[in-house]
């Protein structure tokens, strides 16, 4: 089998591969969390595995790990909160050292390269902890290790926003759920989206403060940020080829 | 989308699924290790989210989370060791602590009863820490949860066994890649497995210790700990008919 | 000692003060960290401090716990980095666990809302967590309680920046030890500022992603991210005013 | 006092045997557990005691340490379960850390080599994970350490087995507080059994999982998983003479 | 058996003792610590075992619990330090989790009272952790636990001290190993003392601080901070007698 | 601006004067806790902050590091306790973590010397841990570190005792909130200080063992363990100027 990913190969193979220790691992870190009443729980894993096997196959040196399926707790003001039923998040030290033990295991085969693609906001601190914490503890052994973290959306240029939100684009904050999202996931796993069920809802609005436990009325009741209406598989190509190019551009 | 697959789900359908509290939640346990040259790194990520699914589509009250991918480090005497590239393993720490938030999670969508599907021997002791600190924690607040963990060869009768190793078996503990996982997987996903590359080894034997660091010369060259030569789909098949009717049985 | 400052206190009138649980505790969190040659290494914790102070004598029922002194780790894109001598920082477990500890205290004399007022914006993640694990242990107990979580930052209107900014904003991702903390320590504490010794930089540009070890080539040589040179003692009182205005507002 | 007893030497004699090196140290490690009414609640602590005594003194280069009392939580299937009163464990990350620490300590004097000789099932996966952790932590130090695991039991063949159980072996799984236990305790201490206490029970049949909470009624009232009424300080010595000569011949 | 030591118990012997939940579980805590070259490296496990096991005895409502073998890192200043080949310690996190864990299995099989008998100054302030973890978990579940801590050489009276030391009392601090400790356990364990080994030294004197890593030079050569030579074993009866009727005293 | 207070330095600054390795850096290291109803909740920290400054002013080869403000939780024999509103205390680890990551900061900085200050009888074991494990952590990345751990009072003379208390000296343990911190808090922060709360208390007994929970009736309703009256600020010259001296002596 002729792939990418790392979980598809048998021992064998990923040994070949990586064994002049010249193969940046892309790591996928997700979140099971709502995305609205239209969408699949699963787009923060989904998307970031996607696009970490374009870019593996378009950069040539890289391989995929296994994706990190649950993420950091979803936060009112990025993700709609904790609270809805279907966000199943893991405490900050769970992910922080599931995630270092996952990067040392990849270490100890020889791997000195690492990219990690964010595809949950939330999950940035933990991931930027965890990769410090490696890049540490492997210079104390005498062993150079470099990680390089990012959060896909970064890659996005204010061109391709405009083409995606021709109206005006109301925000990265009010991304949750939104025509971001659910364009990539038409394009990639529209098996997952059921756009008859989408739900209109105006940007979110929040007071310059967050609050513990979190309050609901806060946040639409279909869990969105934005309004989904206007995605389509077109934009999630357009924003995923501009991410995919980016970031074989700037790490291959 | 008519799925028993949590993450396929969106948050609503999950809602209006769970909101009884009387659904119980299946999580597969698996980990990334290598099965030798003619298998994937992941039959024991696939084997209990197969499982799992099937199992909740037969019983009914069941839904099936997010698989954990990666698990206990791999032991010499039942997964070869967790010198091989590709092995890819977290401590028991992490472990039982991502699981327990993760269950926990589930728990405060109002879920009450679990049934944990390990897919990996070295899991055990860090899945019943998990269960074990659940329960305890919520009765501690009044909430009264039940855990089930399994492991899926433990439905396996010995008629099966008979049936599947006809010249005679040699026993679980050298299981590790061998006919068993080879045959399911030859049933669940043909294309992870080339049964071109795989290597007849003769069933390990080991002295009654086991040694820190690993010796791998404990271990034949292919990485399973029999041989996987004999393995066929319909084997598989009567695995997994036989797995999957004990489970719905006993839990149900 | 007429003063909202709890440590100035004596036990017996904080006691008075505070046993009808109606007084809201603010916690200001901050960090050391370079803050370019031209300042001190506390403007992260003075800040806070200072603002806090003010928000509690102007709501009337508000006191202010001894601020957090050491935060967590300085990042590149926010704060020029960990590896600037004097830039001295905790692991993000760490100050979770302290801040945490110091919240249960403050509960366990009968306080139950508390303004976290962050000077240091990689506190973020580690606050959320220790407010959340708050919350939800006092709740198994309970015990309702309730945490507002800010970086004073967010108070400041879009009115002001162009009052302070009347050349244009380079946006808040660049504002370390540029005009903005800058004029707030001109009013607050002149005797912390040198502006003799302020280097003027070009607002700081990175790429798209983190990478650990961070690279010092990604920082001016003079450790902010903005020039301070137009920072002036009249910019910050208006910046604080408008904070301090704000949280009043919002939670008094 | 000639003694392979690490605790009854004074430190210069201790200093003195262990300087070069050369010495492998036993560490025998336990639980406090029910093992039926007939028997005290310390067999898992003072038989591994008493094997790692009798093992240095044959092989003439190993110590003994003060062993590790309080073990991991007994399970139903193969402790009975950790609800028995009298049963008192530990979690396993205590147990893990515990152990990690002792053996460092032991590193630290200039030991290399480290037998752990295991009296308690459970205690298995912590072991290995305290194991795993100080190879690892010293091969960073550049220090090289072998850590030996056994459980005494792993030493019995098949033979004695015949010998012990001539009217047939019922199986491992069931032998807590059994034959083979009572038999040994017999031997080494009967002044802590009382045979006119044992209770007749039927060998335990346990369903294919594991549940939790546990079930009481899983375990028959008196807590062995099978009967110890033919037990018998001969069957005892036997037993123990094996388990002594095979770890001596293996590890000597 | 008629006893007062758990271990030595059947469990349903333990059962019908505690299960009124009146009974006070005394836990011995002790350290594996050099003492001298006269003396074994366990005296702070044997003296407070030995003087448990009286008080429960006299008391007649008190059972106690198997030691903790191994206590906290011993200091310079009060134990000789933590480099002398034989002193064997452990952190003290793992003191005080695995403390914990112990105190926590005996509240679950209903004991509310509990007494720590420390016979190592270090350990300390990891069993006031502990105790205090206890109290306050309990009190979260709505179980009430008492926990008295108490050092075994805090209930010896100034004319005890003036009798065992007619020539002047040199002071507790540098009483390790000398004759008070020499004297206890010539009394209860003479065989494990050896008195032609016994080193004369001056009292020892410190200067005000402490430091890391510690100065081997600030203790004499034999590890003991004063002069063993004048104890006797009629001295150790002494001091055991008056411990063990205070205790009774106070506690019984 | 000149000073030997890091937080008021710029990073430049801080840099020249560490760049050599050869600054000890002072941590001073207190707690909030009562002290009387005359005197604020601070002096922990305000007098090793005070002596910090002092000494390294004095010494001129030191610089003061921020101090830390929270400390491990107030025992009833030594601080009246953790009961009282306004002692507002962290546990164990939080407090060893939180110190151990500051000084680990300060070392990747390139000191190599430290001085703990303590001004908080409660923090000396914590920070007993956190020095031996940075000494220990540092040591394995071939860093020699060296830290001095130091509680004020112990520079404090008989000769000094004896002016400062001409009726005789009730003893150290009874010195919470009494004369000696009093002198002290009068002579460097009056305005903290209400001579005219005052309560005079008969110095504080105790029972020989400690209990959990802490039982308030064991200390007078002040919070003082003995009386503060005959506080004057020139007995705190007296006390401050002997430990200035004492320590720049010892450690300078």
């Amino acid at each position: 089998m002729n792939t990418v990913s790392i979980e598809k190969m048998d021992w064998v193979t990923y040994r070949e591969l990586t064994e002049k220790g010249n193969r940046k691992i892309i790591l996928p870190v997700g979140a099971i969390e709502q995305h609205g009443p239209h969408m699949s729980l699963n787009p923060d894993v989904l998307i970031p595995s996607y696009i970490g096997e374009k870019v593996a196959e378009k950069a040539g040196n890289m391989l995929v790990a296994p994706a990190i399926t649950y993420g950091y707790k979803s936060q009112v003001k990025s993700g709609g909160g904790n609270f809805f039923p279907g966000t199943t998040c893991v405490s900050g030290s769970s992910l922080e050292n599931y995630v270092f033990d996952v990067l040392r295991a990849y270490v100890n085969h020889g791997n000195r390269e690492f990219i990690l693609i964010n595809g949950h906001f939330e999950n940035s601190m933990s991931l930027c902890e965890a990769a410090d914490k490696l890049v540490n503890q492997c210079r104390a052994e005498g062993i150079t290790v470099k990680v390089y973290l990012l959060s896909y959306w970064d890659f996005i240029s204010e061109e391709t926003i405009a083409k995606v939100f021709p109206d005006g684009f109301t925000g990265w904050a009010v991304e949750h759920g939104g025509v971001l999202e659910t364009s990539i996931m038409l394009k990639i796993h529209p098996e997952l989206v059921d756009m008859s069920k989408a739900v209109d809802v105006a940007p979110a609005t929040f007071p310059p403060y967050d609050v513990f436990p979190a309050d609901p009325s806060w946040v639409a009741p279909s869990g969105t940020l934005s309004s989904p209406l206007k995605a389509t598989a077109e934009k999630g190509e357009l924003i995923l080829d501009e991410c995919i190019s980016g970031i074989v551009h700037h790490l291959g």
